[in-house]
């Protein structure tokens, strides 16, 4: 089985910019990476963890397979050249700002009885999917993605579970959504945010970060 | 076992106010409520399903049980009844406004074997808890509610389990929140929406909902 997170570290997290420079904000997209990548590899589900990067970049246990186009047509490109290699393997695509996935979600994602298995993302987004055979589906990323892709896989004949998690669910791109990496997180990420001085702060009976 | 849903129909939702009128409103928490109570009273798992309300309100298969205190007084004031009672059984707390809840979650969250199971919302907010003894336990809901519940079990020794569920993370309070409820849901808060005239809208990429 093999595992593909999709990442471009350029630019990363552009709705952070208010709070956090350039570099900052590359920083802790690769924190977040290093999350979910650990994971992949400690869950011991994958033959290989596969990284679909714009750049060259550094993480252990990770396979670096650089590709410069847009997020569909580099996956569906990594889909189509796996089936014309007949690796007709089970793949999980993840995306790389979902640090809160823990070892568990991980091993029950992968191993759900469905032909596909989604892990939906907050509005209408697909932060995980998991395909049993690649070469009978194709990804359609952005908008709501979710539902494009029980659409496709029904299309195709092919059943889909929702898999149920609020750490898969958890993207991280907002400034709101930093709250839920310090109230949750236990690696890399939290740690990132921790060093770079942010907290949890109360604001008016609600909770959100503030940074010192 | 027990399941306590606290509930205000007053001014309930009242950040949906910019799309619904107070009585739009009424009758949006009040379909939520139903979808809840009736998953608790589906799942087999509750020999009473109490709803702690402000109002007299009418409701199938449940309980009213009337409290015009604050949420955590309620709570605490029920818990305590409990144990004066000597009604030492379980006891689930659950939110009013997590519609996406489903039997399957209901079933996992009471078969949870630590002390305590917490369910958290977004933002540090606790959606639902499962307390297997409500005599060593009170409850401090607002702000953090999430790390709070955590610190009372742990001071009291108790064991804490985290529920990981995108279904019960949802709480339903802002604008944006609407468009889960579109997407994922299937019960009367989905149709009370789609009655009232919303449907999701792609707004730059982005999902979110429009009233037409």
């Amino acid at each position: 089985m093999r595992a593909v997170i999709p990442f471009k570290k350029s630019n990363a997290k552009s709705r952070l910019s208010a709070l956090l420079t350039d570099k900052e904000r590359e920083e802790f997209a690769m924190a977040m990476l290093s999350d979910v990548a650990a994971t992949l590899v400690r869950s011991g589900c994958f033959d290989v963890v596969d990284v679909l990067s714009t750049s060259i970049i550094d993480l252990e246990g990770a396979n670096i397979v650089l590709a410069d186009s847009g997020l569909n047509e580099a996956l569906n490109e990594y889909l189509g050249k796996m089936s014309s290699h007949s690796l007709d393997e089970p793949v999980l695509i993840i995306m790389a700002d979902i640090p809160l996935v823990s070892v568990k979600n991980i091993r029950d994602i992968t191993s759900c009885e469905s032909d596909i298995a989604i892990a939906p993302g907050r509005m209408g987004g697909t932060n995980a999917i998991f395909i049993r055979d690649p070469s009978r589906f194709h990804v359609d990323y952005y908008g709501a993605s979710f539902l494009k892709h029980i659409e496709i896989a029904q299309k195709d004949g092919l059943s889909v579970e929702v898999f149920d998690s609020f750490n898969l669910s958890t993207d991280v791109d907002e400034v709101a959504d930093l709250a839920e990496v310090l109230l949750h997180g236990k690696g890399r990420a939290a740690g990132c945010l921790k060093k770079l001085g942010f907290a949890l702060a109360e604001n008016g009976g609600r909770v959100g970060v503030k940074r010192m």
